[in-house]
């Protein structure tokens, strides 16, 4: 079912499914698919760019960060122009930063990527994006979409969730050295994973039975229903937020509609105010909004997720519900919502 | 909680609880406690500490296992001999194997460390004792204590647990070079751990807060009695089920009584018969036991655990249950049970 969710067909790609988190996701790539004194190019466009080019640098492995203003992304010729300097052995996107709610354009880097530098594997940071964002994973041509299990596939947290392309899976079958982790080691997960599929037992480390049956459940609700339906429902829903967003007079921190993630809105407070002044009112309301996470303006800004069974389920009404309670919160909080 | 659970009122003893496995606890240590090129001694009682010491060599530590045969252990004398050959940065010992049923005599052990090769850190991975055993953190002075939350602890499987000296932390934080891995680094987790403690937020990787529940519940019932009580019960059970066991003619790997957990026994098939033939007619009764786990041996024994709420609820009879379908399941399977 992961491979319906991530749009692949090909029986060369090779799912994971383990216990820990989506920043598991980065140890597997570093320590697998790139060697000590490799290039990896990281397309920073928040908070986890910087986190991912520290576990790159963790297994010696050269991360050179390509970086945009906050808000913004790369733009594709400044991504060819990097290509094109140094032979890079894979490049990584954030597909949505959560810390800035900026969205990236998969499909039309792989194509570049491809065309310019077709050694380099494509790596697709999807945590805040898979179930939410379309992937296609076979079209486009990536590399591996990582993931965890507690956004938009709507299930509890405590799994990594991955998809290895089979270019990627023979690149770490050739590489020269053993993988840099034991318990983020392809090698040691391969065979577990491809007997889980021919339903034979094996042992590496134990998994979460309650955690995977919980997936299971997730990704039956999610496929229940047509995944172009899933995705245009999530747009429809994120640009009535962000028109009402921007009718309270409040700017995104994504400001080009382009780079808008539909999952999620990163949202600038009026002039003055400052995240905890605000959070606990709307907590009261029931509704969780989330601080702000980009270190250099964290305080200035809240995060609004709208994705999964929020967004697809429309008689719970989540998202009204948030809406008006960040109205009147703002209001308690000294800002008038003109209306 | 689990500070009580460890026997440990040292502040100075950081625990840690992070999505993953036992497997990853080993991580954990070879990558933050070794550095390249240190040596480690791994004491060998079963399949973990094979694995225990491949971990090791993935992140370039030396490790020289002592081996027993199999259902014993390394005996001190060796131990000491072994200790004084060489300058060990820690030692390693798996305190039940659950591949043989092999207890090890962690107090000691330690004992002999401290006296020995007192700047040895003493690591123990007790994922299949943590809460069967009794373990006395800052008595028996141990640097380390892993375990995962599936077993003896009877929460759903999903979160690698550990204990770190205060000894330990220092050994980490007075290392040369930085920690060899990103997701199992002490460097990144000990300030979450912290403030997780001192209730403010913070951010390095999303945790599971169902399984984190799931653990305060756990922990709130096993400390809701002393824990005299609860390893004194463990150990009355497991003398009456071994004892049982032999009345069937049946042998345990672990030979001698001191050797011999008291969460789990593994028990030798009557010649001939292999595990295939018996699991399946077990399990028809309601019962699961084990196959073999040790490679040498593997389809020669099953292995029965008899640990947490199984044998401190009695009103459950979970453990006559097991016995009487195994005694059933033998004659099945043309084993007569004299008697």
């Amino acid at each position: 079912m992961l491979r319906q969710l991530m749009q692949t067909s090909d029986p060369a790609s090779q799912p994971f499914v383990i216990s820990g988190s989506g920043t598991l996701g980065w140890d597997f790539v570093a320590a697998n698919l790139a060697e000590r004194g490799d290039d990896a190019l990281v397309l920073h466009t928040g908070y986890f760019a910087d986190s991912f080019a520290d576990c790159f640098q963790t297994y010696g492995v050269n991360a050179t960060q390509l970086k945009a203003p906050i808000g913004d992304r790369p733009q594709l010729p400044e991504v060819e122009a990097a290509l094109k300097e140094k032979q890079y052995k894979l490049i990584t996107v954030t597909h949505v930063d959560t810390s800035t709610g900026v969205l990236s354009e998969v499909k039309s880097l792989s194509e570049l990527v491809h065309r310019v530098s077709p050694e380099t594997l494509i790596v697709v940071d999807g945590v805040c994006s898979v179930g939410s964002e379309d992937i296609q994973f076979d079209n486009w041509g990536v590399d591996v979409v990582l993931t965890a299990s507690q956004k938009a596939i709507g299930c509890p947290a405590g799994l990594c969730i991955m998809m290895y392309s089979g270019r990627a899976i023979e690149s770490f079958k050739n590489r020269k050295s053993s993988p840099a982790s034991y318990f983020a080691s392809i090698k040691n997960w391969l065979p577990i994973m491809q007997n889980y599929e021919a339903k034979k037992a094996s042992y590496f480390a134990t998994p979460s039975p309650q955690l995977i049956h919980a997936l299971h459940t997730s990704l039956t609700q999610i496929l229940a229903r047509p995944l172009t339906e899933r995705f245009a429902i999530h747009r429809e829903t994120s640009q009535r937020i962000k028109s009402t967003i921007s009718s309270y007079g409040l700017k995104q921190l994504a400001a080009k509609p382009e780079n808008q993630a539909n999952g999620m809105t990163a949202i600038y407070l009026p002039d003055g105010m400052k995240a905890p002044e605000i959070l606990p009112k709307l907590l009261k309301k029931g509704v969780i909004f989330a601080g702000g996470l980009h270190k250099e303006i964290a305080a200035k800004y809240v995060r609004f997720g709208h994705m999964g069974v929020s967004v697809v389920d429309p008689s719970r009404k989540d998202v009204e519900k948030a809406l008006n309670a960040l109205k009147e919160g703002l209001g308690e909080a000294g800002y008038q919502v003109q209306s």
